[in-house]
């Protein structure tokens, strides 16, 4: 099955939004073997974006759109698409009701009759009620092309393209994919890449590739058999060999992130974490805590962007920040244990360094220290983590769950 | 000039790789008054590609390709384009001597033949030298079109689009492009275009256009004239009806976002912030922080997540806490107040509410209390914020960045 992702927006050809959809449907597309063959963006202009579907249906099986179903007059995406499937738009009740009640419910917007226009859909399709904002996607076959139309947001298009999409397109096919995502911090994509050149260039089915994503790599195997049993063994090899030449830089199969395996084990052994965050000023606690069910582990901690702060809510000697600095590895240590303590936590971490533009006289910006604490111990990684704020601070958080990782699976710590 | 991008590259189309050229080219792109009306991605495959660029070629005065100009065999865009165009390619003795000496210079990096490659360029082209890679990029045009071929990497893609592509494009036009984004919080995109529908149905030039953003909204008014201060005179009577109609809902012009307002203003002012955080989990100060410059105005805070840790690192009367539920308008008033005293801040920013999915069986999903305190006062906005566990946490981080503007710029703050 050929694809061609259509996004809809003009903000997206006037560079106020970087099309993060296309490539996220890509990587999700790929593992249900569909190919990604053609991206394309068009903006709210109904003429250019009727052209945009003629082309697409010639050359693709499956269109998948995204943006251009919300409420406002240039958002026309189910007008155009409809029209061009010879398809009439349909009152769906359901959703009318969920609008109104969304409406009611959320104070600071004001339900307008424009709002209604979102619960049109095109007469017999799928629909997708969205669960994450409040235009429905939806999804039809006509003229051998399958269409499935997503809301541009992506706290929206991805977590509806997983819920309904995926399932829509899976009961397309007879044949089962079956994917499994290696997760792995500490080993850079190209690195990873020569270990198993070999693999990915021979292996059809199952299949191996990479993607580096944050800071990290992911490899997905995937397999194509008649039963989701035979797939799964199919990939099961694979996931061992890779298991066995990158050992414990593998994180865990099938986990979400670092952060979210760590929830759930210390969930389930009972444990609570805190921490003590100077460069990353926050957001390491805002990682955990975007978690469902954070509450249960995260007991809170200390955002010390200052020195006198480390002093004031942590009680850590402004002496030994005077002698070693507050980019050390002592003071991360320092603070790791210090909120351990200050919150009543099983665990405590900390990340103190610079993540830049400017840095402090002596050390260089991408020095960064991460330290873990429980009762007994304290760990620290000295790290270099190069220039760019907001890569620095989303690194030095990567480290910290590693750490935390690695301690609760019983592994070394200071692997850096 | 209306313009296509063509990205090429299978790297796109499996999800590895972020398309943010094209994000960033549109925005340059359309500060040069090009309108990009088309976004097109296709794989390394010469024949797609081909395809690809006999449609642009039908729609668009310029094509703008990324990609596929390196040594490696899969490169092929220089060849595909300039056999579209009817020229050949021809050797540039100038980038083969760079190539040389640039591969004797760079010791980890071997010189082969597929590497003088990127020294063939089509007959008769501007030839746009790469100060940050290898790969030259070059414009020509051929039968009406104007095609320019930038290499694929950011950091080689941007630089020289801006030292050779833009002065290339300029001289192609004798029109300015001017614009500015009025930034608006409080107020929905339906509402918002509602108001203004009439102006945005009839104005072409000037033209007035909303984006709804992360919780927010962002109205753009652009004009074309023959000098940057008539096309910005063209502007000034848009952006001052938006200004009457919508009052200080409107927080800003051409500034990028509420934090980083209010950073500028505190800076200016000397003013120190700190933010003690239940259900946002160091979400206010990620956001404030991950700004360069936050250090010389935000101290730090706390961490709050779970009651005992409130009164651990703020002092907070656990009496106070059963009392009124650490959802309260009381407990969001207490931590804005004693995070403001234990970091010695000027302003304190607080944040206590249910993000979801659960619930506390007293107050619904998305119940939430936002607060601010001066040494003097001490403000409280009670918010229904709806559902979806993100949405409903940057939202709460939302409402205290405009509450602190709003705080800054002498408005009334309890708006809600």
């Amino acid at each position: 099955m050929n694809c061609e992702i259509l996004a809809v927006g003009t903000e997206l050809l006037l560079g106020n939004t970087v099309n993060t959809d296309a490539a996220d449907l890509s990587g999700l597309l790929s593992g249900l073997g569909v190919n990604v063959f053609w991206h394309t963006v068009v903006g709210d202009n109904p003429a250019r974006l009727k052209e945009a579907v003629a082309i697409a249906r010639k050359r693709a099986d499956l269109i998948v759109t995204t943006g251009g179903l919300g409420p406002t007059y240039d958002d026309l995406t189910k007008n155009v698409l409809a029209e061009a499937f010879g398809k009439k738009l349909e009152l769906h009740q359901d959703e009318a009701d969920f609008l109104k009640a969304w409406f009611a419910r959320n104070s600071h917007s004001k339900y307008t009759d424009n709002n209604l226009q979102q619960a049109y859909l095109p007469e017999g399709c799928t629909v997708f009620h969205n669960d994450w904002g409040t235009a429905p996607g939806c999804a039809f076959a006509a003229e051998g092309v399958h269409v499935i139309m997503l809301p541009g947001p992506p706290r929206e298009c991805i977590p509806m393209f997983k819920a309904c999409a995926a399932p829509y397109i899976r009961s397309l096919s007879d044949q089962v994919i079956f994917s499994r995502q290696i997760r792995v911090f500490g080993m850079g994509e190209s690195a990873i890449e020569s270990l198993f050149r070999s693999e990915m260039e021979r292996m059809a089915n199952p299949s191996l590739a990479t993607y580096a994503k944050f800071g990290e790599v992911m490899l997905r195997a995937t397999a194509k058999a008649d039963t989701e049993a035979e797939a799964e063994a199919m990939c099961r090899p694979v996931v061992e060999k890779v298991r066995a030449v990158l050992g414990d830089k593998v994180y865990g199969v099938d986990v979400p992130s670092m952060e979210a395996l760590c929830l759930d084990i210390m969930t389930e052994r009972g444990l609570t974490l805190s921490a003590a965050e100077s460069l990353t000023g926050g957001l390491i606690g805002e990682r955990f805590t975007a978690l469902p069910g954070a509450s249960a582990v995260f007991r809170g901690g200390a955002v010390t962007y200052c020195d006198e702060v480390k002093a004031a809510l942590l009680g850590i000697d402004p002496a030994l920040i005077a002698a070693k600095g507050a980019v050390s590895r002592e003071v991360a240590a320092a603070m790791a244990r210090d909120v351990r303590k200050a919150v009543g936590a099983d665990v405590g971490l900390s990340a103190t360094g610079l993540a830049g533009p400017d840095g402090d006289g002596v050390n260089p910006v991408g020095t960064v220290f991460v330290g873990l604490a429980d009762r007994d111990s304290v760990w620290v990684r000295a790290l270099s983590l190069g220039t760019g704020r907001a890569r620095v601070r989303q690194s030095a958080a990567n480290h910290a769950f590693d750490m935390l990782r690695r301690y609760l699976q019983r592994l070394p710590i200071e692997t850096w």
